[in-house]
């Protein structure tokens, strides 16, 4: 399960594309791309790109999106906007 | 229906907070907190101030993604992600 999850950083948006498509055609159902705060909109970015470019039999699955809190470097709590999306076959 | 929607754009994000508050209080059961390519990341931080300091007693209703066609002012289409947070009682 936690295999499943394609985190969203800050590398260029193919890189997650491809990162995806490979889980998939490696004999998974399904992925879920997760990303935090200003990551989000790329998250859903890629997620359309599959669907409408790669991959037209994968179908959106469960969106969701919530709160995780973080410790920063200094210790100090933070809460954090987060979405997960589920691609599934 | 489509006055259930509350479009997030670049003011302040405590303007979309209050403007979400002010329909819910103002007798609607529910509202869509909806936004557009880099807004997107923004509509899930209001959902989740509205849900963690503002109003527990609302719930997350349904999360959509997908992508909508715009047309640009020289007239070329292009494709722009979208999300869609429901808010309820």
């Amino acid at each position: 399960m936690e295999n499943d999850f394609i985190f969203v950083g800050q590398k260029p948006i193919m890189s997650y594309v491809l990162a995806v498509l490979t889980h998939v055609n490696s004999g998974h159902d399904h992925v879920f791309i997760k990303a935090r705060g200003a990551m989000i909109s790329k998250a859903v970015d890629i997620s359309q790109i599959i669907k409408r470019k790669f991959s037209k039999d994968l179908k959106l699955g469960n969106v969701e999106v919530g709160t995780e809190e973080l410790t920063s470097e200094d210790n100090k709590k933070r809460n954090v906007s987060f979405i997960s999306i589920e691609l599934k076959r």
